[in-house]
């Protein structure tokens, strides 16, 4: 079928496993293993690692120590990009103060989710972002924009692709030069992605355009599919799947950077990315954190060391 | 895009927990929770259920008690077909004196694969089911073939679509009324199913042709997915997930039912199957197996009703 000939032949990936997987997890990670995880990361060949978020230390203990990162961070690194989360014009200054580059700003589809999570309704939150967004790009810093529930809200239910779409130009319009789409809660199904991505795309390009899906009911790999075919070629992940229920041993967050890795190697699409020095990565700090992977990769029994494309022996081979 | 628009109306699931699920679990079950945990799967509006093998005792003692489950359900189904799985003429034998109705017979797509699986080359194990499958035609029953490993075998690798074409009209030249393509250790990439399942659909036509996906490296429903964009409308999955690996909490096996029934109602598409009755069905066996789900739905934190409920209702609204 021609849709296949139609797959981008080139991926990029935004590793988010330090912020957003690490912020959920119940254990204090020692800033150093945050850096070696990060560094591992960047030694896979990741070009985007959001590393942490300038928000408070009370509401979020786990990222307390995102200055004292980034230091470390600003000496080491040579290739990546390095983001950081802001809620606001104070983390903006705590994250120039610690010499990010990079940084994103969130929001959501939703007053309800929006309210819960930021304690603004979205048009609130879009103004009090403008001068957030100004002041990082007067002083040279790259600006992503998260929209969160996306395909779904747990407090409103369905959202209209319409919603998304001009929340969308508004982000664009104060200056958000990538756009990244959640599903926050992970209830997507593929035929929303052309529904809901599709319109934002064409306005903006698949430059500007990355997807953020959970894997909560299993379906982010499958909606990965459906923007391959939409066009998408910007893709947000987790190592190990990180930020998985820490409760339900093995339920998903994040889709897995590996999980996404296996599929686009195995369709043939370039990342430049090393499937086996993130499972590496992974595998580093699932011990610190003493806790199984959530990606179904890793999971997967007698832990397959072999890269993609490869094939080993598993129990569930036999009839 | 209109390749959504060519998207299936209505899907066939054979359910195969029964037997590809619990064959894999070290726990024996009692016949009893077996027929229950059928019957709730009847209950739940599933029209094809795979209910056990008619193998060896010695070699699969978690189905040793096929006459017995047999004898119960041909007492109380009224929907569903029934089917069991028979390795062999002294298989049939049993399967037919138990009043089975369906059979199923099953080779890979590799010598190495199925020598190891039933110790004939795949030639050999045509030979011997030629006679299998005309007593199972001569008797009126309905037969099922599958083919294992069709997208990679883990002693041969990769496997020549050709090769699974070849072997598919071996089998309906037997008199298989449907195929089964298997990837059986969960090595498949969505691009591989145009490849290989393509020319066995263009051959045989839809209603002939079933895809049985198993997880393991996450892929499964992303799998699903290309097929359904390719015309495939009989899917094999495994209620809660059955058949992950018991020793690896939260390793995949089978395409667990819920999971797809989660994508595909949520895509508009038919089954007339209730998730919840499934859902149900699965935490009933769990719990008679003692072992957490391996499918993403029922592994989702907090049991999800809540925050799906809501979106469930529009579900139609949605695409």
């Amino acid at each position: 079928m021609r849709i296949w000939e139609r797959l981008p032949a080139r991926v990029r990936l935004v590793e988010v496993g330090p912020r957003d997987g690490l912020q959920n997890e119940p254990v204090a990670v020692p800033v150093a293993a945050k850096l070696r995880f990060i560094e591992l990361l960047a030694e896979a060949g990741l070009s985007d690692i959001e590393a942490t978020a300038f928000v408070s230390p009370r509401v979020v203990p786990q990222l307390a120590d995102a200055e004292e990162l980034f230091a470390l961070l600003r000496q080491r690194s040579a290739g990546p990009v390095y983001w950081a989360l802001v809620p606001n014009m104070k983390g903006l200054e705590r994250a120039l103060a610690a010499g990010a580059r990079a940084i994103a700003v969130f929001t959501g589809a939703t007053d309800a989710f929006t309210r819960h999570n930021i304690r603004m309704t979205v048009l609130e939150s879009l103004v009090a972002f403008r001068p957030v967004v100004k002041r990082a790009l007067d002083e040279g810093l790259r600006v992503r924009g998260y929209i969160s529930v996306c395909f779904g809200c747990p407090y409103e239910g369905s959202v209209e692709p319409r919603k998304v779409l001009d929340l969308a130009r508004r982000l664009l319009d104060l200056g958000c030069q990538e756009l990244s789409l959640g599903d926050t809660i992970g209830v997507a199904v593929p035929t929303q992605i052309p529904a809901v991505v599709g319109p934002v795309l064409a306005e903006a390009g698949a430059v500007r355009v990355a997807v953020h899906f959970h894997d909560t009911r299993g379906t982010a790999l499958a909606n990965a599919l459906a923007a391959l075919l939409l066009g998408v070629t910007t893709f947000d992940t987790s190592a190990g799947g990180l930020g998985g229920c820490p409760f339900a041993p093995g339920a998903a967050g994040n889709l897995a950077t590996e999980d996404l890795l296996y599929m686009l190697h195995g369709m043939g699409i370039q990342t430049g990315v090393s499937l086996e020095k993130v499972a590496a990565a992974s595998r580093f700090i699932l011990g610190v954190l003493g806790r199984p992977p959530a990606g179904r990769y890793l999971q997967a029994c007698s832990q397959i060391a072999a890269p993609a494309g490869a094939i080993t022996t598993n129990r569930d081979e036999r009839r």
